[in-house]
């Protein structure tokens, strides 16, 4: 069982193709709101030598993430922290509350309650209009494919570079840029949590379509030596990365430091690297059950 | 250190008196959005014989109730899942979704996560307009103080008075109630979670006042034998009913089950029943640090 089937389960019983995009999309007068909520703790999501500051500033980082990649600009976010100590909530507060004045969005409230696992929960909300909303579906054939900064640099610092540690440790949300690219005809767009490859063959099936992808064109951690730099490229999860699709004419997009990888083909399900198929891998929760 | 506590430290950092409400509001146009989450989880918050659909209802319950007490209507839902077992999954999901269906909102996302204890953090987001919106504050001295249904009644299904157990596993939001009483004139509420003394401890620091109760009309839960039936009505947690302030003349409300148990006083922070002082206690969350 991995969370993808699990997901279709869900789709089962709330009937809703929507929550294949990173945010539910709601309608509000003439705006649309976008609503998501992620859930980390410590044994999955948090390196030990992070400070709680740090970890407050992720949790808030990875829902304005989703924000992004909807285009939208965050309005409010909600904080629930499951505590093993309450001594800590005052450092997390402030990371979420510095990650929200850097990035968009107020702090606004939350929960807080005894816990066994240190587990934060953040909900953020967020507005668009609705002819600059982009979705994960949208893709059109002969669209660039692209990505924002360069994937794969989490984990490298989580594999010992020390000049990526900070990328790890201290995500920047893309919300500047995801609202310049809804405003600039993106067609698609998710962020690249769990890992480029994963997220690509995602976008491949909701919008039907392949991806063909240039080795040269690839951003890769610096530092790194082959063929660990690619690896971490393709496979690497937790950065904070918008990958999009983009008519050839729109780019370069004013202010958005992305890079073309490729382009949008009719082979179906395919993503294929200089011709050759990318492995459908990445961070994936796995479960014993 | 308590909740009360460490909500206050949370507000030096945030800066937002709105935190002591039950909800964020969140002006949209000429609507108000309200925003809420909740965090449950095995140790603290589900009673052992209760159902995965129960578990999922009680999740979305507790963010409804929240949504009606600013005298909202629920939108949306946003289920956060920690599982120790994928399976559980679908059960809970048809839970929050029943409870969606029944009282309101639609349950459009999530996330799932792998988590050594079942961990369930729901999130609604509510709206209603301006002048039907109903926060803590805003009591006025002479209003009648009531509550919808019949506090302590959780507790007594938790103490084991079977005919009250359905009100511990599956409480009702009372979101009509919440809405009817924000149009016709409520003038300050909240939810019941933290029990029926400490709730009108909090409204009387809230709103400067204080509040005189009389005891023949507190209503007790049936069947449980004196002293603990007033004690549990005082002191237990867990019931999901509104306690509102109300200007005399507006009562009764059409359509809203509630009973008027005492007045709105100029005493601050005095809380009397039958002229006696109520104590402060109820369900809190203790940290040992």
């Amino acid at each position: 069982v991995d969370d993808r089937a699990l997901l279709a389960s869900v789709r089962a019983v709330i009937g809703d193709a929507d929550i294949r995009d990173d945010c539910a999309v709601l309608p509000c007068g003439d705006r649309c709101l976008v609503l998501t909520t992620d859930m980390l703790h410590a044994t999955t999501d948090f390196p030990d030598d992070m400070t709680d500051w740090q970890r407050g500033w992720m949790a808030a980082a990875v829902t304005l993430s989703d924000i992004a990649s909807m285009g939208a600009e965050p309005v409010a976010l909600l904080l629930a922290a499951g505590l093993d100590d309450p001594l800590r909530l005052e450092a997390i507060t402030r990371g979420a509350h510095d990650c929200c004045a850097r990035h968009g969005g107020r702090l606004v409230g939350g929960d807080i309650d005894r816990h066994d696992e240190l587990t934060l929960v953040s909900t953020a909300l967020g507005e668009v209009a609705p002819e600059h909303l982009v979705r994960r579906r949208g893709a059109r054939l002969g669209d660039l494919v692209c990505v924002t900064g360069t994937p794969g640099r989490a984990m490298a610092g989580l594999e010992g570079w020390d000049v990526h540690r900070r990328a790890l440790l201290e995500p920047e949300p893309r919300v500047a840029a995801g609202r310049a690219l809804g405003r600039n005809g993106a067609t698609a767009m998710m962020d690249l949590s769990d890992g480029l490859a994963l997220s690509l063959y995602d976008l491949a099936e909701v919008n039907s379509c392949g991806f063909r992808l240039r080795g040269h064109l690839l951003p890769r951690p610096a530092e790194v030596p082959e063929p660990e730099a690619t690896a971490f490229a393709l496979y690497g999860g937790g950065d904070f990365e918008l990958l999009f699709c983009l008519p050839p004419e729109r780019f370069p997009v004013p202010g958005v430091d992305c890079t073309p990888i490729g382009a949008v083909t009719d082979e179906k399900g395919m993503v294929l690297l200089d011709g050759a198929p990318v492995e459908r891998r990445g961070y994936e929760h796995r479960w014993s059950g």
